[in-house]
């Protein structure tokens, strides 16, 4: 049976001050109506039913995943960060134990797609070629541009397939490129992005990890055991803090000799920062785009995040990312938008804004 | 006997989100902890008492002003903007009918002065100067800069007197210079700012509006005759509109002859937009200005207002001005802080809107 893994673990220091411990970019609607999680979910859904989704989360955000999510049933809390592999590793034996027969699609909770169906299309073909084949599969997004911030992998010889996606054979990984060999990538057509959705059985999967991870799979066996019992806590907040952090890109798939990418053809955007929304919403004529009540006298190309009840005004600036909540509002020049990071760390440090982390 | 009229009929629009029709400027700690007006009325006290404090403001503003300032008996309330000729006009009418042998000090609203000893000094030596002579006293204060938007009034000859403050014949009146008159202005020694600020007895004051607005003062007396009795606001609400939209210093003080120009040796601000606070408050290393909470990562040259609630965040910007209040934050860049007005312009033409005015 098809089943999905949501990768729903991170904490989105980088949509601070919207995003929030509990309520990081993932639990929001950063871009569209719905939050990100729910659009990951209801993308996926045709493909696999509800009851074969499982959530990775941790334990601070649990509990809003469940209201978001009030479908999913298998939802899983990390006692800690502990990278992907860990993550995914026990997901996985937990879907094994009840389906030893499971294909799985593992996809981030937090990436925007507006091509639905180019999309299920894909998922649906990388999901079939998983059930028949020995093989874990990468989805690749086929580059917009010469992006130094994501890892690439090189493609090699193509399947013979009759599926309508194509998938070829991994020949290697690249992690963030510099900018000139970014730039060859893309015009050498080889190259497609790392977007961390993966595709496999849990055959495949729990193989490779008994071969390339033997201590993380140990620990997610003895996990194993105790899915759907009363112990399945208490055996993951002993077992988890001792795994790896290790990211299962580099845990299994730069190892495994089975990889294949398959060709993701349709848009993708990790919405990595605040300025990374500009290119979802519509520009006013100067170049402004704004959520929220906003006025403004020769401003250009901001971005401006308020709400109905709260108007921002800007005069005279530009390049500016301005985002409005109740107790906290950022001003950050949009060049500089990954030290929104910086202020969370700041206000970590200073006991009086913990209530704004 | 002494007595002073505190001008504060403005709308304080450059200081817009703080600033509201209600509560403008001068009725708002724009700089120190009290209102601009209690520190107006606090800085007089010593030569005027409280009973002969005669208020001007207007219909939207006059229970706040009351509220702020409790020991204030007399307050008139402009059926509407007229400027200050008219303002006075009534003013003067009202303080002559009690005490036609009155010595008053027109001062505004919503000027800031830290040297409260030196400003008391001079004001009650130019009291003392228009109560021994028919003269029109206006504070002339040391320019400590080419500014171009003040208007300058050039000093002729001293007056021979025994008071600690210098005297001297006004020679001209010259309104907002350009840059290069306003350099040579300030190095000749010869000119003082026009601050606003007047002395005169209440017999002279009225010479003056008699002979140069002969059809303002015949309404000012007819006001006067109500002064005092239950028909005096519908007096006001019939003349006042009917009364010339004109300033006093046009309307008078440019024609007079017997003009005096006090040395106003104090400082003197009239907080005129949002940068000019940044004079009156310490900076951080970066040249930043904040009240209210506020965390900055490679930021500059801001001022920043907010408060103890709400945390203002800044990343990689310079020379902006940001004001938080609860419904609305403005971000302005400090060279265009004079387009705030046109702010104000455009949420007045939106009924959305008008809860921010």
């Amino acid at each position: 049976m098809n089943w999905a893994v949501v990768m729903a673990g991170g904490y989105g220091e980088r949509f601070w001050p919207r995003s929030r411990r509990k309520q990081p970019k993932q639990l929001l609607p950063i871009v569209g109506d719905k939050t990100m999680i729910q659009q990951t979910v209801e993308r996926v859904r045709p493909l696999v039913s509800d009851a074969r989704i499982v959530v990775v989360t941790n334990q601070e955000q649990a509990a809003l995943v469940r209201k978001q999510l009030p479908r999913v049933k298998h939802i899983i809390a990390e006692p800690m960060g502990r990278n992907t592999a860990p993550a995914i590793g026990v997901a996985t034996a937990v879907i094994g134990k009840q389906d030893p027969n499971a294909v799985m699609a593992v996809l981030p909770a937090d990436s925007y797609i507006k091509d639905t169906e180019g999309y299920r299309r894909v998922v649906g073909d990388a999901l079939k070629l998983a059930a028949a084949r020995d093989v874990l599969v990468t989805i690749g997004i086929k580059p917009t541009g010469p992006q130094t911030g994501y890892g690439y992998i090189q493609v090699g010889e193509e399947l013979s397939n009759k599926s309508a996606t194509k998938f070829w054979k991994a020949r290697r990984f690249v992690e963030k490129p510099d900018r000139k060999t970014a730039e060859e990538f893309v015009s050498s057509g080889d190259y497609r992005w790392n977007a961390g959705m993966f595709v496999w059985s849990y055959r495949a999967v729990a193989e490779a990890f008994r071969q390339y991870q033997p201590v993380l799979w140990d620990a997610c066996e003895r996990i194993q055991k105790s899915a759907g019992t009363k112990t399945f806590a208490r055996v993951l907040a002993r077992e988890y803090p001792k795994m790896e952090k290790i990211a299962v890109d580099y845990a299994i798939m730069e190892k495994a000799k089975n990889v294949i990418v398959a060709n993701g053809d349709f848009d993708w955007d990790d919405v990595g920062d605040w300025p990374a929304i500009g290119r979802h919403y519509e520009k006013d004529a100067g170049g402004n785009v704004a959520r929220g009540e906003f006025v403004e006298i020769d401003s250009a190309n901001c971005i401006v995040l308020s709400d109905k009840k709260h108007l921002v005004a800007t005069v005279g600036v530009r390049d500016l990312v301005i985002v409005h909540t109740d107790d906290a509002t950022l001003i950050c020049h949009k060049d500089q938008a990954q030290k929104v990071r910086d202020v969370v760390k700041k206000l970590a440090a200073e006991k009086k804004y913990k209530r704004l982390l």
